[in-house]
């Protein structure tokens, strides 16, 4: 741990109270649907119950003829003429000519009461002709697979691939075929990931209100207020400053909020009723069915391997579907797979391939859990043919900063090696285990993201601060950015107010997304925050008749500096702030940019489990995320993250997986049936936070948020052979497919 | 009119549709009241009966043991040790020891209904000691008079003055005694007005929530979010950037809506209930009774005039009471009221004085009404009885640019003589009149305020902008603003959102008052958009490989200039916008100053009446208001401007009073009996906007907002004399005034 290069920080490090803190536990924070306005409609959604259809016909009249149902919608209240993802965003939200997926939205309803508008859907008459349909991935590339769509493939794709396939990539370094000449071991495995749900506690919820005018505004949960503006206004051929979207507190996003699904429906529905506000609130079962989780995946990878534990040379074959539209992580996934090993040749091979399923969406690390699944079992496989340690292995095959990384660009700083020899000292490693227990290990990547930034900061009259940010805070990032401008003021962490705003208030934002918001917007709050305080010496120096070169901000307040040291006692923020009026007027700092600078981050996991050889159940025994963050500003969260990220990758290990019938319905819609862990299902997992710091950030932030969820499917998968000796290379490891497996080795 | 004066402007001058207009005719505009909250409660008010009594006791026992209340609040609630004018705003809040008027409030309830709370307000016991009260302005000057607060007097104070004196002051140059010895005639009167009140058509309406940890919300009714914020702060002892104001649309204004009523009672309710956000919606009484009406002046001018028409001294002494706390508009009336006049010699006195009335507050041009009415009826006296053209004696004296004006600062470039020559020109001069008709004319003068200003303005990725400003529209500064940034951007206006935001989102912002918002948030708002015009010549300089200072920014597009022009096409705004987050990222403007090159606005109005000799009814005929408006941005709103400041002026002049009892309680808090102007008593107001440009705003703006109502009180008072023969010297000049004077005349 890197922790003594820092220079010691009053406030950054430190744990205060979260300022949602007492909002939450008392009930009192907004979520989507607690948005509410006067002469409010509700909505309800008529879906598709087939997984591919032509749409004959839609008869609104008999849900129009209800008492009370102010407006109806088709696709025909949609402009026409999108192309490229506009128009696959336009289609998502409401089907054309086809319903593409057990789910999709094909008509709209809005009425003065939630059941009303809800009976008025159920009036609604909608005639299909049922079409073939596919859903699995390895299914939907075949050459005589149900066509889902004709002509959406990109400039990518061969001549002569199948019909699904929309796009294509290849890329690599390295002569591969003499890498896999010198090993002297290769092993070439196929493994397959389930597409799961990013599972977040709220369902989508939005209040929407459009007028005639074009003027619109839009109360809604989501991760990125700029994303739902930019989607929403090209669904529905606006102009994206005339319509205000403010984003409700969060119940969780994980990726899964930072795209539109039924935000164009209210406010279509809205525009037609006259411009009365329109609250549509999803269910569960409509969250699932409709709304983005991950892709799925079947991956061949192939590794070659000296009898040292040298990796010589690698490929990957990955195909993924997501849903019904290009978008799948192909290259995501790809990227991440070998990004912990240094490799003299590597070759990756990606297909995104359609299928009759809800269009994915990012789902916390999008592709890098599939791909390490892949990867990081192989791996694990190899070192016990060759009776290697899997964690000396990964030790001398690490990546370290300036290497090249597997998908190209040079490594800059990063913590690979710090994390897995932390791992390697952790007590955990030499925990006892008993009879089908078992103890696994696996490494995970994630880079971070810059993207779109504006911020502003203001100092208020007394001398506290508020900082405007765009990225709605869904682990901590008002915390960890009113740490960051607190400590560069020089005030207390409850002096400063961070505000997620809204779109007609700051300059465009990227969404919290690929780990950036503490990174990006605490950057730019930062820079804000030194623009600040470059105006408060300018206004000391003019009061005291000096250069504004000749004065420095030391502990919250501006100080004569140089010859003019001691010459005048210092003026704090608050005295400054007081006379701001009369010297120039009010003080704020702004920055906008896409920041540089990032700084990926390495995890290890280390899992026991111990496996019920009756039932093949899998119960976690102990869990340990040791990752990389940099600089971790408020250990709360960064904790939080870590354990966050591997409870759902336990789930998506273990037990979630999307269950479609013959006909292409999804059979488990509903938390009972889709099985996230709950908190009996856990142990506390232990996390170990390595601080290598990312020289691109003035406090040393990389973003910690996703790399947790890629360890664990790999990590448990070899914790369950080790404890088994079955290898299950199909996820989940559910009770059913364990004992299978433990039954094929004896049998 | 100075039009050929400006370069021609695309958009400037126009009149497109209103922002808020389908909003706002379709009644989906969200008002104070019309936003609610999950668990909100609803908050009542118990006010003190009595214009001045002793607090004995508050009982609040049986309302807290009604079912559904969640908190009851007394001055014991709110923090103690404010001084000056925290204290005053606090104890105006709520009563301490004392109520100081008829409707002070002295405890709150707040109940999950509305209808529950005022059940609870009514159980709340208070025993009052009633002590003396004063309420008109001449008794409470008076050396005998009922003290209402010891020790509220400030330094400006002579030693030995009446007790409820609380402010003094005395200005003036040249030699007066002089001036009157070398006039013809001089002439002495006292003039006297009632308070009145804005007559806002939206009551005072708030919903706050205040959490434990000191973090609050406030959605409210008003001109001045940051004022809300400011002094919510104080009076509760909170942290000014843990409190969030988000102005809501707004039903006039006038003044009244700068400052806390109520509002801190809704935070200390929530607070005290867990958190629970709390409603609260005023009554009309409420407002009439405990909001800021103007107020009351008794007025002595004096005027020293040579035979043709020069003045030669003038000196006058306003005795003013803003209720029971310091702050009556006596500097701002004395400076206004000589202000159309050049004087050789003037002297101002002034009296702020104390009474048991509710603490006034800003309306419309506050002060300068009533200097007007006392200056410009003596005018009009002493042109007839010199028998001289009151407009020519007008322009004879008026000021001109360059001049010192009555109060002392010279005057910038001004429009006086031009507004009195647009008018001399104008067709209703020659109207005839007919038996008990007459004409009148006054002038008026208002300044105008550049005042703390904050703006954002930001492009979005379509090309599209919006502005962030902190000034809430109560006029059309919303289509104004978006007119000059469309202006200045070279973009169409629709292709502008002007945005009135939270006080989370900006930095500070003083109040739409003073007739600032188009001036200062305009001129910020053009400066944000250079700021972003600059940065958008850099991203195309950087594109072309040239320097930026060789690009020129025209018609909406970057062009390169000089040497490079022609070299490459123009780029546009939406072309620079469309590639932004790979051009550098988010492209915004800002800007913060107290913006100087305040530009004051002359108004002079013209009223016939028909004053019936049996009923003394007054009927306003025909109505001018010619102003200056600088430039005028949105014509459409200038005149509403003009013509809303006017009707305010005519019932002020005809109706509109206070009237208390001989306890002191006010008689006609509701609109029944306090009596505004409705459509059918006024005709067509005619306006003609005059254009002197401001040279300190970028396109000429002064402020227009408060000038109108100032000239009306001494017109309709002239026009009456010119056709009844009656000189009424008190306002209002209601029927039975009229009556008694007309008879008085005959008799």
């Amino acid at each position: 741990m890197a922790k003594d290069e820092f220079k010691e920080f009053k406030l950054v490090g430190t744990r205060p109270n979260r300022p949602d803190g007492l909002d939450k536990v008392t009930g009192r924070a907004r979520y989507g649907a607690d948005i509410s306005a006067p002469g409010m409609l509700f909505a309800a959604v008529v879906r598709s119950p087939h997984a591919h259809a032509r749409i004959v016909s839609i008869d609104t009249s008999k849900a129009m003829a209800l008492d009370g149902v102010k407006a109806v919608i088709t696709r025909a209240d949609f402009p026409t003429g999108l192309t490229g993802e506009d128009w696959d965003l336009q289609e998502n939200t409401m089907a054309g000519e086809r319903a593409l997926y057990d789910g999709h939205a094909v008509a709209a309803v809005a009425a003065t009461s939630a059941l009303l508008a809800q009976d008025a859907a159920r009036l609604i008459k909608v005639e299909y002709e049922v079409l073939p349909h596919v859903t699995d991935v390895d299914e939907a590339i075949k050459p005589d697979a149900p066509v889902i769509r004709q002509g959406a493939a990109d400039a990518t794709v061969p001549e002569g691939s199948p019909p699904n396939v929309v796009r294509y990539m290849e890329f690599g370094h390295g002569d591969t075929d003499a890498g896999f000449a010198k090993a002297d071991l290769v092993m070439e495995k196929t493994y397959k990931t389930e597409a799961t749900h990013q599972g977040y506690i709220e369902p989508h919820a939005c209040l929407g209100q459009l007028g005639e005018d074009g003027k619109g505004e839009m109360w809604v949960c989501t991760q990125g207020q700029w994303y739902i503006r930019k989607m929403c206004t090209a669904v529905l051929g606006l102009e994206t400053s005339q319509l205000r979207v403010t984003p409700s507190e969060i119940g969780g996003g994980f990726g899964g909020k930072t795209t539109i699904f039924m935000e164009p429906l209210s406010l279509a529905l809205s525009r037609k009723a006259g411009g009365r506000p329109v609250k549509l609130v999803m269910s569960r079962a409509e969250v699932l069915r409709a709304t983005g989780p991950t892709a799925s995946a079947s991956m061949d990878v192939k590794i070659g391997m000296t009898k040292d534990g040298s990796i010589t040379a690698a490929t990957a074959e990955f195909r993924m579907q997501g849903g019904a539209f290009p978008g799948a992580p192909v290259d995501m996934a790809l990227y991440c797979a070998f990004a912990p090993y240094k490799l003299p040749a590597v070759h990756h091979v990606g297909y995104d391939v359609l299928a009759n399923r809800p269009k994915c969406a990012a789902y916390r690390a999008p592709g890098s859990p599939m791909g390490a699944f892949a990867v990081e079992s192989l791996v694990d496989e190899m070192c016990r043919e060759l009776a290697l340690d899997p964690m000396e292995v990964r030790l001398k095959n690490a990546v370290r900063s300036g290497d090249a990384s597997s998908y190209g660009p040079k490594f800059g700083s990063i913590g690979l090696i710090e994390t897995l020899e932390a791992t390697k000292a952790h007590p955990n490693l030499s925990a006892p285990l008993g009879p089908n227990q078992g103890r696994g290990i696996a490494a995970g990547y994630w880079f971070n993201h810059g993207g779109e930034t504006s911020v502003s900061m203001a100092i208020s009259e007394d001398g506290t601060a508020q900082v405007s940010v765009g990225t709605p805070d869904i682990g901590g990032s008002r915390a960890s950015i009113a740490l960051m401008t607190a400590e560069t003021l020089g005030i207390p962490y409850e002096d400063v107010r961070v505000n997620v705003v809204e779109t007609g208030a700051l300059g465009v934002n990227e969404p919290t997304h690929g780990s950036r918001a503490t990174f990006a917007s605490g950057k730019a709050a930062v820079e804000a925050a030194e623009a600040a305080i470059k105006e408060m010496c300018r206004r000391a120096a003019a009061e005291w008749g000096i250069e504004p070169e000749a004065v420095e901000w030391v502990d919250g307040a501006a100080q004569p500096a140089g010859p003019n040291a001691g010459k005048f006692p210092p003026m704090t923020i608050a005295e400054i702030a007081g006379k701001m009026g009369s010297t120039g007027g009010p003080i704020s700092g702004h920055h906008e940019s896409v920041p540089g600078g990032v700084g990926a981050s390495f995890g290890a996991h280390v899992v026991d489990v111990e496996v019920d050889p009756e039932t093949g159940r899998t119960t976690i025994l102990r869990y340990l995320v040791v990752q990389d963050a940099g600089r971790a500003i408020h250990p709360s969260y960064v904790e939080g993250q870590y354990q966050g990220g591997a409870a759902q990758g336990i789930g998506w290990a273990l037990n979630e997986e999307y269950v479609y019938d013959k006909d292409g319905r999804l059979l488990n819609p509903v938390f009972l049936d889709y099985r996230v862990p709950v908190a009996s299902d856990l142990p506390m997992i232990d996390t170990v936070i390595v601080e290598v710091p990312n020289p691109g950030h003035p406090y040393g932030v990389r973003g910690v948020g996703e790399t947790g969820i890629t360890p664990p499917l790999p990590a448990i998968a070899n914790a369950i052979h080790a404890a088994t000796g079955a290898r299950l290379r199909h996820l989940p490891m559910s009770p059913p497919k364990v004992l299978a497996a433990i039954k094929a080795l004896k049998g």
